[in-house]
This record gives C-alpha cells, structure tokens and sequence, in this order.
C-alpha cells in the first residue's frame, strides 16, 4: 500500500466510522441537550484517529469479512476509548484542558456533565455491540460483548488506568510500566483486533494470529505515544505534551532514553507485522498501519 | 404472602445475589487491590436492599421461570445501580458522605479511585449480562442487553441524572419531577422487570403487563423515597436525610405536601397491582414488595 492510498483508505474509513457515530447518537438539541451536547462534542468536536474502529474494520477485511455488519461494534469501540479520555482527563485523575485539539469536555461543560457524559458513553457502547451481525450467529456476539467487557473492564483498561494512578510520584520498572500499557491501551487495540476478525468471519489460527498482531501493535503504539509525549508537537497532536513528566509519570523515554525506545517500538512494529506474514493483501492495511507508526506525529 | 414470608422470601433472595455478586467479583487482594477493594466496599459493604435484582427474579418467577439462569443477568442489575450511586455521590454531583450505611466510595478511598470502580463496575454488568441463558436463543439475550443500555443510559438513567443536576436551585413543576423521575430511578427498575419476564420465558401479553407493574413500581419507589427523604431516619437508611432540601432538589412532599404524596404512592401502588391482576400466585412475591412500598423506612 502507497502512502497515498493508505492516506486516501484511512480518511475514508474514518468519515465512515463518524457518518455513523453522528446519525445514531441522538443530536444536540435533543433533551437533555446538555448531555448530548457534551457527548457528541467530546467525540465529534476534536479531531481523533479512529484507531479502534478503523483496526476492527481492518481485521474484519484480513478475514474477508463484509465493512457494514461490524459498523456498529466499529462505533461502540470507539464509544469506549472517548469515555475513558474524558473520565481520564477529570480534575481527579490527569486533569487536563486540551483533546483533541478542543478543550476537555469538564472544561467545555463542567465536572458532572462529562462524568455523566462518559457514562452515557461508556453504556451506549454496550447498545451499539449488541445489535445482530449478518452471518454471525447471536452466541458469537454475544461472546465478542463480554470480550469487549473484559478487556475496557478491571482486567483490561480500566484496570490499567488504577495501575497508572498508584504509579505517580514513584520509582517504576520497566516491567510495572509495560504492564499498566498492556491494561490501560493495549487491551482495547488487541480486543479490537481479535472481535474483528471472530466477528468478520476468521478461523481459529486467524483470530489467534490477529489477537498477537493487536497485541504487539498496541504495545508499539504505547512506546510511541510516550516518545510523542516528548517531542511531539502540541498543535498536531492536539493535547498538551510534556504530561508524563507533569505527573512524574514513567515512560519508554524516561526508562531507557529515547533512542532505545524508538528501537524498541521498530522491534515491536516487526513482531506484528510477523504475525501477519501468513495473511494476503487482505491485510495490507493492518500492514501499512503498523509501518505508520514508526512516523507517527500525533 | 405473609409478612414474615415476605421476610424470608426477600433474605433469601438478597442473599443468593450477593453470594452470586461475591463469588464472580475479583477478590480484594487481587491486583489492582484499591480498585477491587473500593468496588467491593460500595457493592457488598453496606446494605443494599438488592431490589432490582430481586424484581428481576421476581418477574421470571411470575411466568415461570427458573431463579439460575436469570441469576448473571439480574446481578448486572445490581452492579449497574451500584455504578450509579458511586458517581451520583462524588464531590461534583451530589457529593455525600454515607451510603448504605458506610461512607461513599470517594470518602473511603479518592475521587479518582471511586471514579474508576463506577466505570469498572458499568463495565462488568455487560459482562454479565452478556452470559448465554438457558432455554432462550442468544438473540433475546442480545435484545435484552440493548433494553439494558438503553434503560441505563441516556434515553434512561443517565439521562435522568443529567435532568436532575439541572433541576437543582430553580422552580420545577410537578411533571418536569415526573420526567426526571420516569428516567433517573424508573427506568431501570421498570427494565428489571421487563427482562426477567422476557428472560423468564412470559410472552407477550405477560411481558407487557409486568413492564406496566416496573413503570407504577418505580414511580411509587421514588415517591415514596422522597418522602423517606422528610421522614426518613440516617440510622435506619444507611444515608443521610434531608438531601433533597439541601440540594433545593423538587420533589413530591415539597410540591403536593406529605399527605398529598402519600396519597400519590397509593394510586401507583395500586396501578401496580391491577397490572399483576391476571397473574396467578406465581406473582405473589411481586404484589407483597409492592405492598411493602407503603411502610418503606429504608
């Protein structure tokens, strides 16, 4: 895949995934228009790289899988991951201003309206995956629900997000950080991978060999967010960088220095693409995903 | 029923969901420890009368259904309404300090702590609800988590709550608190009953009728919660009294009067019975918690 046509096949997807974020959540000045108003600013006001969505859709096509059916757990995908930024962004976690290049919803609104905002989110999501896929019988989706529980839920991001909490202001190793990334980003990129490819029709080795590309891939992903976090550039990325070292968070820069973690991000970027070495062209944008991430700017 | 079978009836049943909640929730010394400690301190470490839990089994009961299978889904229930009074009580929304008898979660933890347990809890109520049901195919169980979302969430409960927050220091008229009412408390609790019915096996008709006895239920639940709020005592509720006037919150006995609301909670008690009319003594538990309404002192 060119540069080009990644370029062409990602905005593509992602104005699929916002079409149908916009016609199902309920507009803004529907009652209570406050709420909603918080929520479709939170999730349509800023930029956002679909990622999720985009990686369900593109393991569901490495499968052979058809784009609509997974539309809906597509969008409750990315439901999830934008309540737990607006959760994350509150006074009493990472209190921050900026997402997405918009203020954070509690700035933009206030504290009650963006709890109540994520919570909304966060059980929409769960209305979303709950509707029938064409092919797939109902036990299947039913399977992939408490799947998507598990991994936003105390074992997966949730989890992760308490671990990173009780990391502040104290010495970490490199093995405590790894794993609060495997909980807090790592769970929700693998299991939007694995539903991907059950939900789009894959077999057994296929969804295994998808779940280690989601893992490795979101582990890549992770290292390069902590590394944009120091050289990035606030107006791309629209959010505030320099926030580990705000927090005293621990980083993959922070760790073992810049240049090793970059090498440690091309290393995991390598095993994900490894995983994929059995699949054809079906997965070039898994593939071209990944190579991305070595150039990311936001 | 009698008195004392009703007792017994209700011991029992709370005791099968909290045995059912204790069992399938990671334990307190599991990592991360303050998260699982902090939802086990607001799920199983005050009272909590489980009603939507029981009403949930109560409803299967009354169109012959089995306790067990319904038993993951009715404990959903639980952790849902437990979510939603972990985040009602933080600092930005109604900021209290007791909750069924023990201090709320941010009070025996952090903000940020009790944040997460909501979320984790939310989250864990769609794994469980995502659980297959014995004798019903996985598409009812699929419909049913969507009636769940959608009870819970904006059109429902959260919604409710939004609704709530900006009723605080105005007028509000008698059909505003109404609304605010129908969706903030009545919502789910009408879903406990629609879902065990479904889940239950009831057609139609039974299904619709037990979802008009949730919608009187709940409203004379509320009414009769507002006027615990005036008469109620701290030691007996487990939460301190007197919110609504704190808050110049609405509600019934600040509108109509004591005696009026009273009055009020009757009618809704009474249309809740009229809607079991058809039900043999299969619903019996059902019509004696309705009657219990009217001597509430918890």
């Amino acid at each position: 895949m060119t540069p080009a046509a990644l370029k062409t096949y990602l905005e593509a997807r992602k104005q699929l995934v916002e079409r149908n974020l916009d016609i199902h959540l309920p507009a803004a000045h529907r009652p209570p228009q406050r709420l909603n108003a918080a929520i479709r600013h939170s999730l349509l006001g800023g930029g956002g790289k679909r990622l999720r969505p985009i990686l369900l859709l593109a393991a569901g096509e490495a499968v052979g899988g058809g784009l609509e059916p997974l539309l809906p757990f597509a969008c409750a995908l990315e439901c999830i991951h934008t309540y737990s930024l607006i959760h994350d962004d509150l006074p009493a976690m990472d209190d921050d201003d900026l997402r997405r290049g918009v203020p954070t919803c509690h700035k933009a609104f206030d504290e009650a309206t963006a709890i109540l905002a994520g919570d909304a989110l966060l059980t929409y999501a769960f209305e979303l995956a709950a509707t029938p896929v064409t092919g797939q019988p109902d036990g299947v989706v039913l399977a992939m629900i408490a799947q998507l529980a598990r991994d936003a839920g105390i074992h997966g991001m949730v989890g992760g997000q308490m671990l990173d909490m009780q990391a502040e202001n104290r010495e970490t190793t490199l093995a405590e950080l790894q794993n609060i990334h495997v909980h807090k980003t790592g769970a929700l990129i693998r299991a939007s991978c694995l539903i991907g490819a059950r939900l789009g029709g894959g077999d057994e080795g296929q969804i295994q060999r998808l779940n280690r590309f989601g893992e490795a891939f979101g582990l890549a992903f992770q290292i390069t967010d902590d590394i944009l976090d120091v050289t990035g550039d606030a107006t791309i990325m629209g959010k505030s960088p320099g926030n580990d070292q705000k927090h005293q968070k621990a980083s993959y820069p922070a760790l073992m220095g810049l240049p090793q973690a970059r090498q440690e991000a091309e290393l995991m970027v390598n095993e994900s693409l490894t995983a994929l070495s059995s699949f054809s062209a079906s997965a070039d944008p898994l593939r071209a995903l990944a190579g991305l991430l070595l150039d990311r700017t936001h």
